[in-house]
């Protein structure tokens, strides 16, 4: 049986990134953007007032102080957004508003809590520093920053970088079409009433999100029955996505025809079965040059072989540079027994106490128990070689 | 001044819920749940063989080794979805798989491997348990059970766990539609050429993906000039939406109109500066029972009044019974300097290493910088009382 992170890598390198298309920046939000993104402007643009205040020549306020202002003329005003041509003369000052660019001539905007009015003119009533309440040309961005690396998932801040760099559309990587198939007779649809022997369609809906959720296209391809020709015919019809996903028939039972199916349609069988719990009869191989996860059909089971193959390969085609999950140690609330040899992946719920991590178990961890899934909002990551973590002892979290 | 905590509770006060809508539950995804959602069914609806092997009566193994087989007749073979009619009589056995329903008349499932086929007849090799590979009726969820409750942000399991009990569509709050206007002579957009004294309408860009990102609907209602009727017609234009935001038009300038205007039709003003940075001259009022939040014009200072107060009041709109941010400690890497009266909000970078969170700046922290709010996963929060805070110390961090 393989390992976890072999049998990741070995999905990693069998994966490769989507192209790109154009997005609006605001349709880019969420996206992840596939090119580097580099300024032609600086930013701020002109150097401005942080202050309302008055722009002066330095050289004019020597020697000013409360007691013997440095009188000025006020020779115009200059307003956020305003007329751009007013000049500072020696003698004169410029009364200026927060954003309104410095005017040619002055190197200081004096606040204007330290100037007071006297008969038409300002008094300066300290001496102004060069550069004082005056921000910068391209003191946020320069022109030819790199300002956003290709591979980054858009964020709020970066839509609004986008916008203050004059750039209306970028290009960002297509989203991945995932076909979703589910496998069994026994599943039905949501809408059927439950009989003895059938279980709802779950999978096909908690996949969608989780297709949705790292950026993939969701396409539901329905249920696909345990005989094979119907399963073939299923199959087929998923070739058309990037990414195909099944959920059940991956096991060993005698009607259990995923792999053989898909191996007979051309599959290069990559791995099949891999050294954890839960999900062990993961599948995962190659048709058409596009990757196929056969994921195992108990409801968590299908959650976390999601989580732990198929999410990262959706990364690598977007061509995410950076994954946003977070691995921590927490202090275990309680102990755990585990089967040695398998790495396994526990629903858990993690809080920050007292300056550490402290983490529960859910409940029950059957591979059926969806609902200690929906509790969880952490995984707590037992290595292989484990038979029994006790209580106080560290433990690797993943949170959600 | 008022304090940030004190704001907010104003904020939050000012608020109610939004009232409910219909969806079907894929477009739940990502919502927020506006009932309990209670079980009509036990899931699993029935006992099922965890395993595949033979159903068989436990007192029909008794004394049963590997040596000495019990051997039964096969009655028959259920498979998951397949038949339900069969049982097992007294000296018989039902071959089933996984997944499959349990017979009438046995209680424990015998695993494949513990059994060997003797004439046509199975030998099981061990002595079974009660109960032994049987999942039973009710284990994940029992009937009546309240699996999801009102204010859930609905996530992938919870869509997963409404398609198992048979639930198309659910009750979800109305995502509050929310009014972006820019305000400023100096703002012009995007696809406009930069000219000296203006910039472009990065706001409206950011607080968009901010709007969304929180769950409410961005309504982007243009730009306001500086003066105070087309300010007027411009706001007015807001009051159809469940929130009202400007950018800018706040501070103390003389062209700072926003709060005058918003008076003038009828806001009642509920606070003015908050005792932060950035963002000190946050305003909050209330006009036709509806929350308005005059944010500061800076890009950053923007950003951060969004995340302090709106994110919070769209939150509380939505009914979430539970925020998602984490707040933790970590050790700060380099000495900070701060006003002291004044809570900061720091952008800054945080990591996990050797058991702790260690993080550090994203370099100025200007309220104009937005390249250091894109850089930032997370924000040091340093406390109203503090004037420097040192390398080695730890500080509040919000992971965002």
């Amino acid at each position: 049986m393989i390992k976890v992170e072999e049998a990741l890598d070995i999905v990693l390198e069998s994966v490769k990134s989507m192209d790109a298309e154009k997005a609006g920046i605001i349709d880019s939000f969420g996206r992840v953007l596939a090119e580097d993104i580099k300024s032609d402007y600086n930013i701020p643009a002109f150097d401005y007032s942080a202050m309302d205040g008055y722009a002066v020549r330095v050289a004019d306020t020597k020697g000013a102080s409360a007691g013997k202002g440095a009188k000025l003329k006020v020779a115009g005003e200059l307003r956020a957004g305003g007329d751009t041509s007013a000049r500072v003369e020696k003698g004169q000052a410029v009364k200026i508003m927060t954003g309104a660019p410095i005017p040619q001539g002055a190197n200081a905007v004096v606040m204007v809590e330290d100037t007071k009015m006297e008969d038409g003119n300002v008094a300066v009533l300290e001496e102004a520093e060069k550069g004082e309440n005056i921000r910068l040309a391209g003191e946020d961005i320069k022109k030819g920053d790199l300002v956003i690396s290709k591979g980054t998932l858009l964020r709020e801040g970066h839509i609004g970088i986008l916008a203050a760099l004059g750039i209306p559309e970028v290009n960002v990587t297509r989203r991945p079409k995932v076909a979703i198939l589910a496998t069994g007779d026994e599943v039905i649809s949501i809408d059927e009433d439950i009989k003895p022997g059938k279980v709802r369609n779950s999978n096909a809906y908690s996949l969608h999100a989780q297709v949705l959720a790292c950026g993939g296209i969701p396409i539901n391809k329905g249920v696909a029955r345990d005989d094979i020709e119907g399963l073939k015919a299923k199959l087929r019809s998923c070739l058309d996505c990037d990414i195909i996903i099944t959920s059940g028939g991956v096991s060993m039972g005698e009607y259990d025809y995923v792999k053989d199916v898909m191996i007979d349609m051309g599959m290069k069988l990559k791995f099949w079965k891999v050294a954890m719990r839960p999900g062990k009869p993961n599948l995962f191989g190659i048709i058409n040059s596009k990757p196929f996860f056969g994921l195992p059909g108990n409801p968590v089971s299908t959650m976390v072989g999601f989580e732990v193959f198929v999410k990262p390969a959706i990364l690598k085609m977007l061509g995410r540079i950076n994954d946003d999950r977070r691995e921590v140690e927490a202090v275990l609330e309680e102990d755990i027994r585990k089967k040695k040899g398998l790495k396994f992946f526990i629903r858990a719920q993690t809080r920050w106490e007292d300056g550490c991590y402290i983490t529960r178990t859910t409940g029950p961890q059957g591979s059926g128990i969806l609902s200690s899934m929906v509790k969880a909002d952490s995984f707590i990551i037992l290595p292989e070689d484990e038979e029994l973590v006790k209580q106080g002892e560290k433990v690797l979290v993943r949170l959600l």
